[in-house]
């Protein structure tokens, strides 16, 4: 029995999409292989909103964060954290011994503009990281408003990890100015694991080009310049993830419509933050709360690992809390494409369990 | 149409394989997870003849070579090249800043034994890195004589490339002493491209433990320390393809059966030499022509991009020589699932076209 996936990915995926892994397979130094590449950029800057390159690389999403760390960070980074993929970042930057200095928020609360402001003032910093949205607390980070204050500082390099955002709210990258913006196939994008993906501004580029030791396979240069040269890449790229992200984004652009795509997630959102206020206490700051995963802080006290016990035998997996908040909270995804009756299924079987 | 691929991966992959990378989707966090990746370090272990732990990487071949070398390199690194794969080991090497000397075979000789010996005796280095099947050249070369060889130097982390070769020649990884073997998904063994594994010897984790800033995402002791808790990731991986490599090996194994599985490789070897020593001539030096694909000198100068646009109009794509190569030989490979009768209707196809 495939259990529902209520995790922080990986999510399910429909059947026709899993069927598009199943493509037969081409050479990667084909025209086809440039064409299904081409293709892919074209509905990815789509979805991104933007106009710059985009590269797809063979990695998790925390292969290509640290390809984006690694290669632009020439002075200092500036990460900026609200859990535990906000200190990821800070942990690539210290194993690569990359000067980095961490910048973390109170337990539930955002980044803001004005903490950003503070440290790019001390003219220390040419990169700053932020992730649009923290999977550890539920948490979503204002990249607009952040963005904003980046533009009046032209050296920095303005890297977004939304890996379990994006395709499940709007990021207008060219209208944040992020440099580069990445994700990977299975949170929002509704695949599964095995791919990640960027856009890549000039600016990016050009600073990568001053930074020395970048290696082999996590040098953004290196994918950067094969891409531009025939959308192809320095090694053997995932084709079977190729083709199922193409597939899947024709259904996100042009059969779901991306703003049809975010309100859905928001409508998702809603629901689960109505029932949790109702029966628990959410986690984050109102007006910073994700629109893909919500953190459940467990006030009543119950056993989260007997309750992901009892949901099994049901067909359903939900997410106990992270780190710390391991039986303190416990997360409710709401991603890719999930619908309302399933999430409201959920609901009324928790309730059942915990008899609420 | 699919075209029958003849270059050195990515290869043809059967239809029951590829309907296995559509199984739905687990939690990577779960006992499913880990049971499925016990499965498969068993049988990598038995195609290994290793008793060594196995670790999977989700990247191209690429990535866990650059694994290997950043994270086994403390002192300096001895890189033994027959071509361009070869020379990617320096490469990674050079852009990690990690100290490396590279040593080039003639044009088609291997990396001899009395090579590395010479090397190792000057006491300069840690690590060698031997390429076992170089596609570029169609050369395989003598592992098990060169592991010989570093027995003698127990200082010595020997690291073997066999992504062109693994599970298409008999390589006993124990037997050799070969620290960390690693191949990936789309040669030899029949799956799409998008995953690599390799074996990893005590010794070679020991050696890690010693060396800093290895990075996050190719660092092997990361990878290492999770595989040994619980079988699991420090990262999402690509279980589409782990459950296609874990139903492969079974077929390897158990129906096929792995003497079989070399026989048929070897028979294929044999049946390409014989017919381009009638019609061209080799380029690797007899005792050292690679079991999986076959460079052939272009001695009569017919172009070969042109005869590869009509053997795709006829269903069939060849290699055309590697690098300074380009013209000058073509490369038929003969791996993976591949079918005797299937490569002599090739054969037939291009005596056609070249009217031999």
């Amino acid at each position: 029995m495939e259990l529902k996936l209520f995790i922080p990915g990986p999510v399910n995926v429909d059947q026709e999409i899993l069927e598009k892994l199943a493509t037969p397979q081409i050479a990667h130094r084909s025209k086809t292989a440039t064409q299904l590449q081409r293709d892919i950029s074209e509905k990815l800057q789509k979805l991104m909103y933007t106009e710059n390159l985009i590269i797809l690389s063979t990695t998790s999403g925390s292969g290509i964060m640290e390809m984006a760390i690694k290669s632009c960070t020439k002075k200092r980074a500036a990460v900026f954290s609200v859990g535990a993929f906000g200190d990821r970042w800070y942990k690539m930057a210290v194993s690569n011994n990359i000067p980095a200095d961490r910048f973390k928020s109170e337990a539930g609360m955002p980044t803001t503009p004005e903490m950003v402001e503070e440290a790019l003032k001390t003219g220390l910093y040419d990169v700053v990281t932020v992730t649009h949205n923290e999977t550890s607390a539920g948490i979503m980070n204002p990249v607009y408003e952040i963005g904003e204050v980046i533009k009046k500082y032209p050296n920095i390099i303005y890297l977004v990890d939304a890996v379990s955002s994006l395709a499940g709210a709007k990021i207008e990258v060219d209208k944040c100015g992020i440099d580069i913006c990445l994700t990977s196939t299975q949170k929002c994008i509704g695949l599964p694991p095995g791919l990640s993906m960027a856009s890549v501004s000039e600016k990016a580029i050009k600073r990568a080009e001053t930074v020395e030791n970048k290696g082999f396979y996590l040098d953004l240069l290196n994918v950067v310049n094969r891409v531009k040269k025939d959308y192809q890449y320095p090694t053997t790229p995932s084709t079977p993830h190729m083709w199922a992200l193409d597939f899947q984004l024709n259904r996100i652009l042009n059969e779901e419509g991306l703003e049809n795509r975010f309100n859905r997630h928001t409508e998702l959102a809603n629901v689960v933050r109505a029932w949790a206020q109702k029966h628990f206490a959410l986690y984050a700051l109102e007006g910073y709360r994700s629109n893909t995963v919500t953190t459940i802080l467990n006030t009543k006290g119950n056993s989260v690992v007997d309750l992901n016990k009892e949901l099994a035998t049901r067909g359903y997996m939900i997410s106990n809390g992270y780190g710390d908040l391991k039986e303190k909270a416990f997360r409710i995804a709401h991603m890719a494409d999930r619908k309302l009756e399933d999430l409201q299924a959920l609901l009324i079987e928790i309730e059942d369990i915990w008899k609420l």
